[in-house]
C-alpha cells in the first residue's frame, strides 16, 4: 500500500494561518533588517531521531506561501523511516524566505513526523499479527486531516474522520435509549446504505448481545487479553473487532495476540512528542 | 499574578474549524439516530491526573456554539492545580448537544491543560530561584495565542508571540551579517523603540561581544552550568539572561541556580503529553 | 424515523453569503426609503403547490441574521406535505427585516422543498416495496449538506456524502486498475475499517465477478428490469444492491418490484422544481 | 453582443467550497488507492441534450485547484448552442485529478448550461419581437453572480443584481408608504442619481398613476394580453415596460406580441433543469 | 430624507478585523495586568471640534464584540451636527471592554465622521442650489460601503458603488471604442434595462455629440464655470448633469450656481481628515 | 536603514475584498461592454504633487490579482521622493484588467504615499535632531500593517502595533490602578520580559515617580517645551522619552531640539491627504 499525498486544498488554509501567526502584523524584523535582500542560502532537513517522515509537503506549501522562488528536494519521502544523522531534504532560494518560514514548516514537519513515528512504534509492536493499528478522533483541533495523513504515513490506518462518516455506538448512547437493542435499532432506520455501524462493548454479555443485532464492528474497551481473546472466538470473523484502551508498544504485542483485527489508540494523535529535526543552513 | 482571560475573538474561528472537522457534512449521525431530541444530559469534568487546567473558557465555547442552551459551572478554573477525582467542572444541557460537543471540548482542554501541566512541572522545578520558565515559538499551528496561554496558566512567562514583535538573531542571522556587530548595528537601526533585541551566543567569547553592543538580552544556547553562571557574572544584571536546550525537570533546578533570569524550552509547547481528563455522564 | 435537525453550524455561512448577495454594498434601497424603521409586520408562508417542506429552520435564520427580533412559529415542520393554501409558518417582526429577508429565506426553502418533493414523489412510487430512495454527489455547489437534508425531509436516504466517506468504483477506475479484480484489492488495502466499498458494474458478468470478491454493494447501472430482477437473485441478500439510470416515478415501482435495495436518481437535487411558497404579508 | 467573461475572483471561493464538499478530509480514496499517481488521461465534454453552455471557465478552475496540470481545450465556449453528440471541450492531465474533480466541474457546468438553456428557450420564444428575456432575484443561494451570467451566456439580460442597485417598488412597499405616491416620492428622496426606480402594478389604474409621477420603468405583474396591449400603449415609450407572471415557453409570444420591452421569468434561474452533459473518459 | 441605518451584515467582519489588528495574539496587555476584571467603567464621547457625526453604531458594534456587556446610549446620532464639548453617546460596561476597545471603536467613528464632516462642508456651500453633493469610488480600501454611508450622513448622496452598478464612460473607453457613439452603443447592448449610462466629456463639442445619443448623465470633468453654465443650458433638463474636478467649499458655489445638477468630490472620501472626538473616562 | 518591503501574506486577503467592492455581482460592466478582449495597454503612473511613494507591491498585486498577464516596471520605489510629472511605475497587459483594476490600485498607492507624505513632512521638520517621527495605533481599520509601513516609507518609526506588543499605561490605567506605581508593578508582574514598558505622564512631578520605577519609556502628553526640556534633562538617557499631542510640521522643531528622542503623531495615519497620483493611458 503506496501512501496517497493529501490535496494541498486540505491544509493550504492552516499553512496560511500559520505564517500569520508568526509574521504578525510586520513580518519578520530581525531577517529583515539584517540579512540583504538578494541574498540566496540553502537548507538541509536533517533527522536528530529515529522515525518516520510525514509533513513535507506541508512544509513546502509554507517556504512557498512566502516566496514561490523556494525550491524543495525530497530525499526521504513522507512514510520513509529515518535515523539520526539522514538528510530528508534540502531546499533553497531567497535567505530571508528561508528564515522567515522555516519555523513554520518545522512546526507542521516535526509533529506529523511525531505522530507518524508513534504510530510506527505501535505497528512495529504488532507486525506478524493480523491487527492494524487504527487512531481515534483525539485529534489537535484544526489538524485532523492532516495528523490521520500523519497516522497513514506511520502505516496505521483511520477510524473515523468525523461524527458524520459512521456510527459509533457508546455507552452513554445505550444508556439514553435504554439499551443496546434500540440504540442499533433507531441507527439502522436512521443512517444510508454506506455507513457502517460500530458498537462499543465493556464485557462479553453486552458483546453477544450486540453480536445478535447486525452489525459491522464491536470496540472492545479496556478488556483484560483473555476476553478479548475470547470475544474474539465469539466474533468468529462476522464483524470486525477493536481493542482499545491505554494501549502501548509494550501492551499491543499481547493484545494483537488474541486474534483482534484493530488496536486503536488516541495517544497517537494527542500526545505524541513531536519528531526532533533539525534544519542546518548549508 | 492572576491570570487574564483570553479574548474569545482569539479562538472562536478556530473552535468553530474544530466543530466543523467533527460535524463533516451531516453532523453527529450517531447521536442524532438515538437521543431523543427533547432529553437533557449533565457532565462533570474530573481530572483522571495530577496536572494544572487551562482551556475551560474554549471547551466552553465549544459546547455553546453547538448549542446557546448548554451552561457550564468552573469548580477549578484556568490555572488551578487538579489532583485526579477532582471535578473541574459540571455542564449541562440538551443530551444531543453534550454528546456532539463533548470531543472538540476534551481536545482543546486536554491539550491545553498539557502544555499547562508541563510548563507547572518546570516551574515546580525552579522554584525559590529568580528563573522563570519561558515557552519559544515551537508551537502547534494554529494554536499559538492558546498554547501561550496555557503556558501562562501553568505559572510560565511567555517569550516573542511571533517574528515581528521582538528582534532575535541568531547563529544563521549573524553569518549573514558578516558579524554579531553588523547584525546588532542593522537591527538598532531598523526597528521601533518598544522593540527589544536579543542575542543568541554559543560561547563566553560571544557573549563577551554582545554585551559591549547594548543589547536587552542574551539566548545562551546549550551552554554548561559552569558557563552559564560565569555569563550570569558578566551579565551583572545589565541585560537579561535567558538559558536554552534540552531543559528538563531534571536538569532545570542546576541551571535555575546559575542565576538565570530565563529558562525557555519548547517541549512544554511542542511534545506535551494531553492531560487525562475524562467527562462523565451523570 | 424522525427527521433530525441539521447544526447552525453547517448553513450559517452559506445564510451570510446569500444575504450579503442581496444587501450588496448598499443594502435595501427601497425598503430604507419607503418602510419607517418603526413599522412592525406579519407574514404568513403557504404553499401554492403540493409538495414537501424542507428548509425552515433555514429560513429563521435568514431573517433572523437581519434582526434578531423577527419570530417565526412554525406550522408545518420540515418533512411535512402540505396542500396548496396551506399555511406553514407565520412571521413577524420588523417589516424592514421581513421585506429585505423575505427574498433570500424563501429561495432557500423554495429549493430545498423543490428537493423534498422530488424525492417524495419517488418514495410513494416505491412505497409497499423494500426500496429505499438514495441522492447521489449531483448537488449544488455550496449545499451539499442541505440537500441531503431536503432528500432525508422527502423520505430518502443518503448516498456518499463526498469521495471521502466511502469507496466508489466506477468503470474508469476499473480501467485503469485494469479489471475489477484488481481495483477491488487496492481498495481494500488503503481503506480504513468503517469505509465500505461499492462498485458499478454494467453487466451480469461484471455482477459475477464482483460478488466473488467480498464488497459491500453494487451499483447496477442503466440495467433492465429483467437483468436487476436476475442480479438481485444473484446477490440474494449478501451484497446491497443499487439500481441507477434514468429513475422517473413512472419508471421506479418497476424497478422496485424487482426486490432491489436502492435507487439513486440524481435529478432530485440537480433538477428539482423549486416548490412553489408564497410569502403573505398580513 | 459578446458575452464578456466573469472575473474568476467572483466564483474562485465558490469552486473552492464545492470542492472541499468532495474532498472532505480524506480526499477522494478511491482514485488515491487504485489509480497510479503518473498515469495520465484525456476527458472529452460531450453534450447529450440540445442547450446552450456557460460555465466551462469555472469548470476549468474546478480542475486547475485540484491540479495547476490540468489542461482544458474549449471548443463550444459560453453561450454557444450544442446538439447531442458535440464535443464542448477536452481535457487532459494527471487522471488522478481528473477523476477528482469531474463531479464538481459537471455540477457546475450543468446546472449553468440548464440555466443557459432555459433563458435561450424563452430567448427563442420572443425572436423578432422587442422583447427582451430577464431574470429575478429568485437565484440560488451563494450563485448569484453565476446565475446572472448563465442568463446573460443564454441570451437573455439581466434584472436586479441585489436589493442595492436599483428600486423596486412592490405591492408591499406601496401598502406601507400609503400610496404610490408616497412611495415614489421617498424612493426619490434617498436614491442617487445613477439608480433607476421600477414600480409594480397590478392593474392599469395603478399603472396610470405611476404613470404620473416620473419613473422609469414599470412591472406589470399578471396582468392579461389585453391588459398588457394597453398598458405599453400607455407606456408609449416613455418608461420601459415589464411583465412577468408565469411566463412559459407558451405564453411567451403573444405577451411579446403586445410591444413589451422586458418579460421576466423566475424559473429559468430556480427551477431550470440541469443540462445533461456527459465526460467521456477517452 | 431621514438616514437609514446600514446593516450590521454589511461591517461586522472588518469589525472584527480591525479588533484583531489591536489584540494581536495576546490582546491588551496592558488593562489585563492593571485593571481589575470586575471593574466597571463609564465613557462619554464628546465632540471636540464642529463636524457632523456618523459610524456610532459600528462604534457600538466594536464594543459589544469586545464584551456583550457593554452598553451605549447615543445621544446625538449619525448625520447630527456637533459642536465642541457636546456629549454624542455615553457608554458603559466592564472597564476592560471599554479600554480595550475604544481606540477600534473611535478610529471608525473619527474617521466616518470626518467623511460626513467634509461632505456637509460641501452640502453647505450650495445650499439653497439644485446641486447635490455627491462622492466618487475613490474609497478608503474595505471601508466603501461604510465612507459611501458616511457621506449620506453628511447630507451628500452616492455616485456609483462599484464598477457594476452603472456605466461610466470615460476618455480612456471612449478612446479604445474609436469614439463617443460606438463605445455609448456598445454599453447599451450590453447592460440590463435598470442600469443607467453617464459619459465623461472634456469640452462641450463632446458634449454636444454624446446628448444626441441618448444618454442618462454627463460628467462634465475640469469644466469652467462659463462651460457648465453652457453645458446645463445644451442638456436643459434632458439628461442629469455632474461636474467634477478640484472641488472646494470655495469653488462649489460658482459652480452650484450653474443650475448643474450634481458635484462628486474624490476628497471627501480620499482625505477628509479624522474628526476629533475625546472620549473621556467618568 | 533600507526599506524592508512587507511581506503579501500579510496584504493580499485586503486586496481581493478591495477589488471585490468594486467587482460587486458583475464586473466592470463598462469595460465589459466597450473594450475588445484581445486589446493591449500601457500606463504609467505619474507624480501630480511632490511627495513619498508608498504600496507600489500593493498596487501591482491589485493589477494583477485581475489578471497575472499585467507587467510592472517600478521607476521610483516605495520610499522615494517624487515630484510633479515623474513616472513612477509603468504597466502593460490586457486593456480591459488595467482599466477595471486602476481605481483600487490608485486607492491603496495614493493612501499609502500619501502617510509617507505627511511622515516625511515631519521627519523633514526634526532633521538634524536626535528625535525620531513615529505613528500612533490610530490607523485606518483593516490597514494597520500597511500604514505603518507606509509610515516607515516617509522616514519614520513606528509605536505599538497593537495591545499585545508592549505595555502602554495611560491616565486611565493609572487611575483604575490607583497611582502609577501599582499599575507598574502590576504591568511588570504580567508581561515576559522581551516586552517594553511605556508610561504616560502629564506633568513633571508624574514623570519623577515613574523614573524612579524602572520603565523603559515615558510619553510625554501635550507639555510645553519648557517641561519637555527639563524632562529629558530628568531622564537623562536612562529611559526613552517621547513627546505627544498636535505635533505638526510647525511645532516639530523646536520640540525636537529639547532633545527628546521620539516625536509621535496621530494625524500622519487618521488624517494624512492622499498623494496625487495620475494614471495616464499611454
Amino acid at each position: 500500500m503506496t501512501l496517497a499525498p493529501l490535496s494541498p486544498l486540505l491544509y493550504e488554509p492552516l499553512v496560511r494561518t500559520a505564517l500569520l501567526e508568526d509574521l504578525g502584523r510586520a513580518g519578520d524584523i530581525t531577517t529583515d533588517a539584517i540579512v540583504p535582500v538578494e541574498q540566496r542560502g540553502s537548507l538541509a532537513l536533517r533527522a536528530r531521531q529515529n522515525g518516520v517522515i510525514a509533513g513535507l509537503e506541508v512544509a513546502r506549501c509554507a517556504f512557498q506561501m512566502i516566496s514561490p522562488a523556494v525550491r524543495m528536494e525530497v530525499e526521504r519521502p513522507d512514510g520513509s523511516a529515518v535515523a539520526p544523522g539522514e538528510t530528508i531534504a534540502t531546499i533553497d532560494g531567497p535567505a530571508r524566505a528561508l528564515l522567515t518560514g522555516e519555523r513554520t514548516a518545522l512546526n507542521f514537519l516535526c509533529r506529523l513526523s511525531g505522530v507518524a513515528t508513534a504510530t510506527a512504534s505501535l505497528v512495529a509492536a504488532v507486525k506478524d499479527t493480523r491487527a492494524q493499528i487504527v487512531c481515534t478522533r483525539k485529534t489537535t483541533p484544526g489538524l485532523r486531516a492532516l495528523e490521520k495523513y500523519a497516522v497513514r504515513a506511520g502505516g496505521g490506518n483511520n477510524h473515523r474522520f468525523g461524527l458524520d462518516d459512521a456510527v459509533l455506538i457508546k455507552d452513554n448512547h445505550i444508556a439514553l435509549a435504554g439499551g443496546i437493542r434500540a440504540a442499533i435499532a433507531r441507527a439502522k432506520a436512521h443512517v444510508g446504505h454506506l455507513v457502517k455501524i460500530e458498537v462499543e462493548v465493556d464485557n462479553l454479555a453486552q458483546l453477544e448481545e450486540a453480536l445478535a443485532l447486525g452489525i459491522d464492528a464491536v470496540l472492545l474497551d479496556n478488556m483484560t487479553v483473555e476476553d478479548l481473546k475470547q470475544a474474539v472466538a465469539m466474533a468468529h470473523g462476522t464483524v470486525i473487532t477493536e481493542a482499545s484502551g491505554r494501549i502501548t508498544a509494550a501492551t499491543a504485542p499481547a493484545i494483537a495476540a488474541t486474534g483482534i483485527d484493530l488496536i486503536s489508540a488516541g495517544w497517537i494523535t494527542h500526545s505524541a512528542a513531536a519528531l526532533d529535526i533539525g534544519l542546518d543552513h548549508l
